[in-house]
């Protein structure tokens, strides 16, 4: 089946007049520019031919007319305050073209044309509210609107029921993406083909002294919780680099140190941190880790020391069947394509832990996202919504015979 | 001459009553409770006998009618917000007995009781609005309200003059304070003679880099301004405690890590510090050490650094003749005393520019100021207004037989 290249930019640019301001993009999560998007992509997965309606917390289900088994197609169409023109909204624009695509094979009665391609935009994928609001809701792991609560009933959803998984509906999920990462420029790479998304963990370090004078009290007798602070971090940077894998990376966001004066030693000092790797067992070892450099820093400085992990995401692996048919359609259109590990998280996570899921990259200009420099190559954008198209054909006949 | 211990302990306790919370005493610059305070020293002021008054910006100076030459004795009311009940308050107490007791020994016609006693309460010393507002002004160092005006207006104090330093009144000012470490304590001594107060230097350390997304953008890739912040901070504590001397102390305070979140890698890395130390040269090479260690850091972390010195004030000595006087004192009421330098700002730092300034310490109980838990024992308070009322006597005397 053939995709409408300028069909699928003309779509695309057309999100992208949704919440733009001087600098970036600025699409929270039921944000009036965010409904108004939604509300324009109903429309045009009616004119392409799907049932669409927007659920009681924003999702937006483009359901194909065609029976089941069926592919589900998607990413997100909120974004970060002042974000890019691609990151979600590239794997809904692909959704929707590939149905488009699918539907006009069909109606021509060329190739199988039988399985049906749906397409969603998940929301808060950003996590405005709740972060992967729409794919959690969707698979059921949350029911009701939680801290989306106020905003739900503000953009006029109240009421309405959420939309639900259907199930022995779907062959599995398909989730194109734009890299955010320089990998596959470096590797000259149009494609890239996600093996796992990275496990999560965020700690909050708090190290517990004293106030004092910090001109009348010897440094000897001060109880610095700061200096607490700054020693762990730095130790733990060292500690990392030895423990860390090719998939592992960190990062220390945030340092708070109380009061917060220049003239007081610190009685309070806290790090955010948090660690991503591919691999359960590391992000174990990583976690002990924090834990012998909080108690070690602890004791350097007579001070308390406490380790609070304060979210976790577990590494999803994805689907081999789906990968492979990624695999084989890059190859088909020429397409250099590596593996490579998703070191964000995507609404895919949640959806691997309930279909077969497989996400598809393609590469980020300078490996920039969330930011209004974020851009991608109309060549690659096309490329990827090919070899998406095609897998996705292989996917849909081979079901087709199977089932 | 004879200070009375009741009377000063009344003195004290009354005062604390002002803008006394739970937890506690709130008296700022300028606050009701600081204003009331004030007014209620400008009439304990009028009982002694001395000619007192309030100034266009909140010093309250009670003159004696004797004739110069004259001593001035004092410190300032106002407190930080949450403050103790002897910080600056204990050297005001002292100047109101110790004219007080000077005024009933010339009216007794006992001694020589020539010279007369003068007693000030500094506004701002904490600086709330200006750091040291009321001695800057006092001694011309500032003119007008600068960042007070909005303060000065609501209380009430527009319009009228500012009270000036009277050129060859006075043979010089002593100021009595709580040690505000634990010195003192440390070794088993009453009084505190200092020698000087210590030069200060802050210093906001800026790093900037590069916000990327912590979990696409590969480690060696980054520009991370907050790990350069804490290996800045980290090398530094190393590099200070090599140039430190017996009275050196510094501080990191303050650590900002922007845009401050999990899940980007810090743009921006900030360390607040302060060095202090009696040496001008001593604080020049730290000076230079922080310029080395944010280069270094900087270049570590392929990101741009650069040092600020966001105050500085230079290091007092105090007056020779005066400390000879105050540690003779303490010898004739048997109290041991030791030398040693102020790590705290004073308003005698300022006055020292203009008069021979001298200083008295009493222990702090745990080292402990600027907090509920503040304190000293009754018998030190008492013990070191008799070691200042005799010195007081003898300065005068002496002064008087010279003049």
């Amino acid at each position: 089946m053939d995709i409408d290249p300028s069909r699928l930019l003309a779509d695309l640019r057309t999100l992208a007049d949704f919440g733009r301001r001087e600098v970036g993009i600025h699409r929270p999560a039921f944000s009036a520019a965010d409904m108004e998007a939604r509300r324009w992509l109903v429309g045009r997965m009616a004119e392409a031919g799907l049932e669409a309606a927007m659920d009681g917390i924003g999702n937006v289900l483009g359901r194909s007319p065609g029976p089941a088994p069926a592919l589900l197609i998607g990413s997100h169409t909120d974004t970060v305050p002042g974000g890019g023109w691609l990151d979600g909204s590239l794997g809904v624009a692909y959704g929707l073209e590939i149905a488009r695509a699918r539907a006009a094979t069909a109606r021509s009665g060329g190739g199988a044309g039988e399985g049906a391609v749906d397409v969603i935009s998940f929301q808060d994928e950003e996590g405005a509210h709740v972060p992967l609001f729409g794919s959690r809701s969707f698979c059921g792991e949350i029911d009701g609107p939680g801290a989306a609560a106020g905003a739900i009933e503000k953009a006029g959803l109240a009421g309405r029921n959420p939309a639900r998984l259907e199930s022995g509906r779907y062959l599995g999920y398909l989730e194109a993406h734009i890299e955010q990462g320089p990998r596959l420029e470096t590797a000259a790479a149009g494609i890239g083909i996600v093996t796992s998304l990275v496990g999560i963990r965020r700690y909050l370090v708090r190290f517990r002294g004293r106030a004092d004078h910090a001109g009348t009290t010897p440094m000897e007798l001060r109880r610095d919780a700061g200096a607490a602070a700054v020693a762990f971090a730095q130790a733990l940077r060292k500690t990392f680099q030895e423990l860390a894998g090719a998939g592992t990376v960190w990062n220390v966001g945030a340092i708070h140190l109380e009061p917060g004066t220049s003239n007081i030693v610190p009685a309070v000092g806290e790090v955010l941190l948090e660690i991503r790797d591919p691999a359960q067992e590391r992000l174990e070892a990583l976690e002990q880790a924090i834990h012998e450099g909080a108690g070690a820093a602890a004791r350097e400085f007579s001070v308390s020391g406490a380790v609070e992990r304060a979210a976790q995401v577990a590494p999803a692996a994805m689907d081999e069947g789906l990968r492979r048919a990624l695999a084989d359609a890059a190859r088909v259109h020429g397409a250099p394509s590596i593996d490579l590990t998703s070191g964000a998280g995507h609404d895919a996570m949640i959806m691997s832990r309930h279909l077969p899921a497989a996400m598809l990259f393609v590469p980020s200009i300078g490996g920039r996202s969330h930011c209004a420099e974020e851009d991608t190559k109309e060549a690659d954008i096309v490329l990827g919504c090919r070899v998406m198209a095609t897998a996705a054909a292989a996917i849909l006949d081979r079901g087709a015979i199977n089932s």
